[in-house]
């Protein structure tokens, strides 16, 4: 029959369908991160291909509260990232996390207002991602992207994420290199999220620079930074904070810089470059690289454990048994962790 | 050994501790909350015997955007549920889940500001929590805590979250009524957070309704609702987004209300604190109120099924097996997927 051809020519084996991710293919690989989004088997298979081919882009994690403008500022940084003028020309991907609207099932904003500015570039691919419902699954979806886009040959992998949630932190967690996001004239709550993540930057950016109250933020931030610093906690909150901080001993020589941008014309989007840069010279040379990396691959397993557990255990057991203890827990007889207890332990 | 003695009396057990909380103690709600927050054995021993007892209060989520002022909002409504002048005074706790700062492991605003308004006031009780670090173990926590405020007799439970990620997400989950705050021009990013947050929304403020702007975003917002229930969408998307869709139909005749209100100075809280009533007794108008609970319940049995079958299988693997699985992937010879195959499945 002419359908099931179809349908089988739409769906390539995994080594075929590796082969030609691996060849550049851009269709492809869009076709790949859409297996990858809904965790098909084929999915996982050509991962697994491509899997020993990974680990030569930069992860560059741009993350900042609602508001600071940080769409606009990885739009400036993946040009700045393509110059021509540059001696090192850079293949580029940005991989939009939008974990804000975890109903929609699609992105809202962002693709579209990017496309204008960098559409046609055959050195940069755009992929906007929307929370799916389950636990975690958002942090392990994105990592299998962004290793889906190393092993097809992007340079540069920007990932940008609301800074806020669990979630998005287990994405930055992803990142070498994490570029945090203020803007001036937030707010009280912003200021509140920005303690939160200043502990996770390794370059702070104030953007909306032209903004007034940018001296403020800036100095605030500016001082924060050097009371860690003061207190010897710069160095004891990196590795507090960034995966297995018993095993990732972050080199204390790095400070985080903070730089000024207005995102919108370009400005200051320069001496980031250089900073982002810079700073991935450093992990190089620090061997910083090799420990993070080491950090997030075992932080991946432990995630897709979690996963796999819960979904194996629930094909095991009986409907009947766990309807009977739901209705248990629902006519207030039993309380829900005497219920899960006795739903593993069978008691 | 007297320390040994002070320690013992510092730990009561079980059922003393919950007669003392179900007495009004509030030092010893204190004390169990801090248990339920660690998670200890303890802790959840009181809740079991504190669970039948459940069940009688309105739990309210109040989420939005961060700079929509949401936080004194909440204080504003505290103070409204407290007033003398209404027939019925109730005794109010609040929740503040603070997800933004996941590192500091404490809240860093809000206590010492809402205690000024509300402090000495002994039927008015306010916690504030930081997100712990484990995947969904800031929801089954919240959850937990506002169990045990419902056991000591507060009437209407308070939880006000950041309006942002699944954790946020599954926090309102809880709620019986859910408020969600929008504020003027707060720029495209937070319309974008918007747009999720609608969809949960059972009552509309628009704060700080002081500020320019405030029309464009009533506007706004009536045009989307107006638009998804022209779509029959407000039903279908209530009951997409309510735990367990399929079983809890929600009855269609509720059309969430926005309201405006400027915080600071309590200007419009009068209203809200009135449609909050309203939803309550709509919900127990329509048996509405027993499907949430019901739904809610079976979400937090999932919930925790999760976190324990995930850290029993820790407990039951060999550590070498574990570490030689993590070597090779850090080596890039299989990848993650592979690896956690091979180690659940043990081949």
């Amino acid at each position: 029959m002419q359908i099931g051809n179809d349908v089988k020519s739409q769906m390539p084996d995994a080594n075929s369908f590796a082969e030609k991710v691996l060849a550049g293919n851009r269709l492809a690989l869009a076709r790949l991160l859409t297996q990858i989004e809904n965790e098909t088997t084929l999915g996982f298979d050509v991962l697994d291909i491509l899997f020993p081919r990974t680990g030569n882009a930069h992860l560059i994690g741009v993350t900042g509260a609602p508001g600071t403008g940080k769409s606009s500022l990885v739009n400036q940084l993946a040009l700045a990232f393509r110059k021509k003028e540059r001696a090192e020309t850079k293949r580029v991907a940005i991989v939009a996390v939008d974990p804000s609207s975890p109903f929609t099932g699609g992105a809202i904003l962002g693709d579209r207002v990017r496309m204008r500015d960098l559409a046609g570039d055959p050195g940069i691919f755009i992929r906007s991602m929307a929370s799916r419902g389950s636990l975690g699954g958002l942090a392990t979806t994105t990592s299998g992207i962004v290793l889906a886009l190393d092993a097809a040959g992007y340079d540069v992998i920007l990932v940008e994420t609301v800074g806020v949630g669990q979630a998005e932190v287990d994405i930055v967690r992803l990142a070498h290199t994490t570029v945090v996001v203020e803007a001036p004239g937030l707010g009280d709550e912003i200021q509140a999220i920005k303690a939160g993540l200043m502990e996770i930057a390794d370059i702070l950016v104030v953007n909306k620079a032209d903004k007034p109250g940018v001296e403020i933020t800036e100095r605030a931030l500016r001082s924060m930074l050097q009371m860690r610093k003061d207190q010897g906690r710069h160095v004891a909150l990196a590795n507090r904070i960034k995966p297995y901080p018993d095993e990732v001993n972050v080199d204390p020589s790095w400070f985080p810089p903070v730089l000024k941008t207005v995102a919108i014309d370009g400005k200051g989007v320069g001496s980031l470059h250089n900073a982002i840069a810079q700073h991935y010279n450093y992990l190089s040379d620090t061997k910083s690289i090799i420990l993070k990396e080491q950090a997030r691959l075992k932080y991946e397993v432990e995630m897709l454990l979690r996963e796999i557990l819960v979904a194996r255990w629930r094909e095991s057991i009986r409907e009947h048994e766990y309807q009977l203890a739901l209705t248990r827990v629902v006519q207030r007889e039993i309380s829900p962790w005497k219920a899960v207890k006795q739903l593993i332990e069978g008691r």
